[in-house]
């Protein structure tokens, strides 16, 4: 019988529903701006928080005790995990799910068996979606929590693991392609430094910028449509990763000549441990033309580590979601749910709350930012701010033909005395309260 | 009467000296690395926080009471302020100082008296230049302080601005040229937002980026040799401020087609606001091609927002330092202490201590570095650490011939197993130890 | 003609109104637990940030130019300030205001001046009370902004500055007693240090520890009714301040003897400066007996400093207000929006939309944390949480005649072995979201 | 062989030493101000971080591979780890080590288990001691690792649980007084919350308290006569602690009636996550008369949680240990390097350049310490800046007998204006960098 067998399937029931497994906003078939909900938000169950954790932190041990914790991940708890796994996914009701390769497989040491563990599960993953409809929103290969990649996977030290983290990502791709992935994503836990001193930045930058040109060459030879991924993070578990922010990570990839090619899957945890806002870095990316996906979490803004809640804010998501919107929406993105129930939530219902919460709050976000959307105040205040902008003097400013003195001195000889005009940021910020 | 006249110009005195207004390392014709001190460290003076600012801040008044404060900057104060701050520059005895515009002349309201108060100013400036030798290591135009600019300079809604802000830079880049200016830097203190709803993130980038191409090429224009210089702040006085660090300058200027044409100023205080240590960013503009000069000053590590002391962590100086020596050491750049004595350092003498403080720590660290760098043992670490990606074999790996699917089958057919070395940090640690 | 006079008094007008110059869940007669809502929030306008401040920061001017700014503060200018503050006050529609000595009066120099000006705005203030039924929630008396108190008020190194700040108290005490003010708060923004090496830790906590008994002492004889509030915060202006928070200061009141005389007036972003959530602050002054008052704001999450804007944040504020209505509401204290727009919002409107924005999330906050209450589901969730430790067994181990002896004994010899039970944390969550 | 076979005995070589296996500052028999270094130092290797963690990390396994490592603790194992503890200790050469019960005993799952694994490896531990000379500065229980502490020990919602904890002090603070430990230490790891809104405040405040009354009161039972330490940390592993921070915790131990009592161990790392600098702890607990003895380690000032690096400040060293040679040294307290070499530092020497790098540094700021007493420039700085609260006339101001309306009245009749005074920071910071 199922570890999940006590909860059954949840249900959208309503805001007059006080039962507290079920949706009161996640209704997924109604109509937002044209769309279904559930292909608005496009939410998936990320496997390693919810199947592969079993509550340990650095200061104790695992508390979850789930039928297959306890002992290493052999090929027989590695199956009974993902059967649990598509048990959870099949109540919770969402249609995606997200996953790193060591997560799924039983547990290897060698290269050999890496492969091989991998590909036998692959196999059995494959059933299991064919059964459920559920579908990948995308794979990921785990580069940092085997020791070989205490120094880096594609920034090590050592070229063998440059090698091994290669293999790695191939057969993820592969993997993650042969299962209809829409996304591949990279991130790079330990691509980054402990210390500065013992570390040769300019080598290192080189390493990651070949290898991720040659997971984009390799993208385009298997005929992989889906994006390239590469999710920001400024530190932990290295005190500096070199993939900091959304801006960081720009730079790079057009140093690198990638900034066609790989999009930001942004964490709402990451972006506030790198000194941004959820909604700064989703913009910034939007900007750039690089946003593509989510990881739908929370940080505590009193603690300095990646805490992975659930998401709760509706002011910070119905933000977040309206640039998104504006922005045309996902496309091949979506929202995983980066997010782990903490570590005292042992019962399985705590994994459904937790859930529920989140997507809940996703929810009740979209309606917020199709009705700001509809209102348009927002779109109004911009319009009027720069609206000298877009005037033909305002555009002949900027032109390629103009140049400093010319502009000063025409401003000097019109005696310009420009007057500050209210940026009204409370009445803008009211807006956000009204939709909320 | 100088208002500084009871100090007595600073004089080298060595070790075993006790007087606190003397140097204890900084000797500036004592040769380190076949360089003499001075030449090496280019200290300079800042104009803003010693003879502008009068000790206020948020929470109260000005507390300095110097001779100069007290009321509106007219052309008279602006001249005693000029002779007083040249009486200190003197008997400190660094080769440099560093303005903003505003800095230095009487105080304008309108755009025609800003740019003939300016022009009178510089004159005198001169005049005290030739009559001292002190030089300047760059000028800057404030475009934050004035109400106009609550906005942004280049950034702002209001094109009227832009041109006003154009109008300034034109005028102190030439000054800065005729003064004899070593670099030009621009420090973007409201280029950002206070609130991301009310702005248009992409139309004021697009507004910096063409600003900042203009001085580019209005200094090849004037013929001016110096480097352009963009000094990284996180945020204050803005939520968040477009230069952000030097990795989103480093992108910003891809962007921008301008990554030959700008350097970085790095002020310390800055780093460790955008999560960064101040090594961090030293190693990062130096790795990335784009390393400049300093604004030399610490910051609180418990409190979040520009405290702008005098430095004294030894061991942060002499890492920053030993990156940049190995880097061939400053070109055009220099230490610019960005520092001001603490709102109850009322004294004359106080200035002096700041200083000499600063000062000593650089000339210390200096020693250090220079000795790190003929102990070599740093290095070698390196070379060591990454001797197998400097091999054949290693290099071929970055080639690109190679592809994710012959790196892996090859990997995979040799069955490779990396095995984890110490990255040996302790040790690394304990060899700046050493030398601090 | 008023400044403000383009704007008229603030509406009900509830949740269909599209006017952003009305209130939509603030109507201050409804009735919620029993209670008028304006008697449960107990809101104020605070005086210096819409009165005082005239847009300055760090790094520029004023920008608001509101017609009595622009000089010193003279009699004519502080009666017209106490003019429109009235008219503000009036317009807005909220029962309370609060003031430092130092933001009504004309400003003084000497002491024979601060006494005679104070003394005069007193009596109009108290005739502008009694024309509008505006009453006063609290005075305090500014020490830190005249540069006598740059080394801190009680806590000064020269006694003749601790008995110029007994000077202030005691005419403002007497004052805010006069005007039926219900509270006398103290914050300390220079009661601490900027450097420890120069600073008698010792010395100077007994200076404060005796002031702030002679406080309470002077309460007493001019029968004073009112709570004495100790304002917590961290540091800034000083690196450090005696005041750190609410269990720092409960410690400091207990060593004096004060425990059971001051309470607490907690601001939301000085708790978030102090590493705690404002929930956290609230409730542990709950918790000790001595929760006062609120400073309601909130600060920026990514920014270091004290930004005091005004609250939106729903959940945090049902969440406070939810402790402080299971506390039985506020007794003497209330909501002081501690707020200001930012320094770009110069319009008069701008101030009425930040108030606006505030008491309308207070009023839905208390409308949640009412909903909150009589729903019951979080005290269900603590009785049974607790449940043991109320039964008898429970009670008699934390008895003073039980010892580790004993409990030890009793426990190995029973083989206890105490099974995990969920925290349900996520569950907890659910719930608030549900009222929010 | 022991693991540790290939590294010889540390010694002191100097200053000229190229050695980095030798100590170039620790010369344990040299004599400061009348005392050995070893004796003023008194500095313990921690059990915990260099025997018991394998490097493992949130996001890794264990990297360290060390012969004991990679299975449960048997008695075996646990004997095993015992040997090549006392190796390390005896060949580092300090005099003192400190343990958690769970370290050093095989793993237990039932209290009957944990009572006799922990007895049995006592006696063995008695016997290294006495075949060694190494001496214990503090034992402690080990209280938050095991699944049954995740809601907390004392604190927990079951009562059952407190009965555990207090089985394990007891058997702890037992076998800490036979084998001659001269404090013992509780860090409440998971006393405090990960929820506000599923927490009893009061409840869990009430169960800490009795608890410490029963440590205390059980230690005079057995004629325990070292000290009894709280060691303050702010929060993690959970969201917040009750042991915030020193001045917290004088609160709390006023609201109990153990301020005689109970006595601070100050950790670096904990002392910066609570937003103060260590030597602010340092001096705070001095000045509370509650100092005892301190973690020695560092932070990461860019990383929010505890990294527990070896200390390498010796800035900050050289200003906490000159507090406690003020107040007289270590009377029980010692230094014990609560640290840990990076998890990529995998061989047996990085254990010890990471010692070594801490005890030079301790050995350097002690002579520094010393030096700077000795030279008494710091004490007249405070002689000077306080002399007036000195004065008869000062010290009558702080009198029970005066008051608010006696101050003030004099105060005006005097017409005191009090002239600031130079707090002359950079003097004294300066003062600090002549003698490091």
């Amino acid at each position: 019988m199922s570890y999940f067998a006590d909860i059954e399937p949840i249900k959208f029931e309503g805001l007059d529903s006080s039962n507290q497994l079920a949706f009161r906003y996640y209704d997924k078939d109604r109509m937002v701006m044209g769309k279904r909900m559930e292909d608005h938000l496009r939410m998936a169950v990320c496997y390693w928080h919810s199947f592969c954790w079993d509550g340990f932190d650095v200061f104790g041990g695992g508390t979850f005790n789930r039928p297959w914790h306890g002992g290493p991940i052999d090929q027989a708890r590695a199956d009974h995990k993902l059967d649990e796994a598509f048990e959870f996914f099949t109540r919770l009701g969402l249609p995606y799910f997200c996953f790193h390769d060591v997560d799924v497989m039983a547990h290897a040491e060698t290269i050999d068996e890496h492969v091989r563990n991998f590909a036998n599960i692959v196999d059995k993953i494959q059933e299991k979606m064919d059964a459920t409809g559920i579908k990948l929103l995308w794979g990921t290969a785990n580069m940092f929590s085997h020791p070989r990649y205490m120094g880096g996977a594609s920034t090590n030290p050592d070229p063998d693991v440059f090698r091994f983290a290669a293999t790695q990502v191939r057969h993820c791709i592969e993997a993650t392609h042969r299962l209809g992935g829409e996304n591949y994503v990279l991130w790079g836990g330990r691509e980054g430094y402990d210390c500065l001193l013992n570390t040769d930045l300019k080598q290192e930058k080189a390493q990651l910028g070949r290898f991720l040109q040659m997971v984009v060459e390799h993208k385009h030879k298997i005929g992989f449509k889906g994006d390239i991924l590469i999710e920001p993070k400024p530190h932990e578990p290295t005190k500096h990763q070199y993939d900091f922010d959304v801006e960081t990570i720009y730079g790079f990839l057009l140093a690198n000549g990638l900034e066609k090619e790989v999009k930001m899957n942004i964490e709402a945890n990451h972006a506030t441990l790198s000194g941004h806002s959820f909604e700064h870095e989703v913009a910034s990316a939007i900007n750039l033309g690089i946003f593509g996906s989510i990881d739908m979490n929370r940080g505590d803004p009193q603690n300095g580590w990646d805490t992975d809640q659930f998401p709760n804010d509706i002011r910070e998501i119905t933000t977040g979601l309206y640039y998104i919107l504006k922005n045309g929406g996902f496309v091949n993105g979506g929202n995983n749910f980066d997010a782990k129930v903490r570590r005292q939530s042992i019962d399985p219902a705590d994994l459904f709350h937790g859930h529920i919460g989140g997507i809940d709050i996703l929810a009740r976000s979209l309606l917020n930012a199709a009705a700001m959307i509809e209102g348009g105040e927002l779109d109004a205040v911009l319009q009027d701010r720069y609206a000298d902008w877009h005037s033909d003097k305002g555009q002949a400013l900027l032109s390629k033909d103009n140049g400093l003195e010319a502009i000063s001195d025409a401003a000097l000889a019109e005696g310009i005395s420009p007057q500050p005009k209210s940026g009204r940021q409370e009445y803008v910020e009211n807006i956000i309260s009204r939709y909320i």
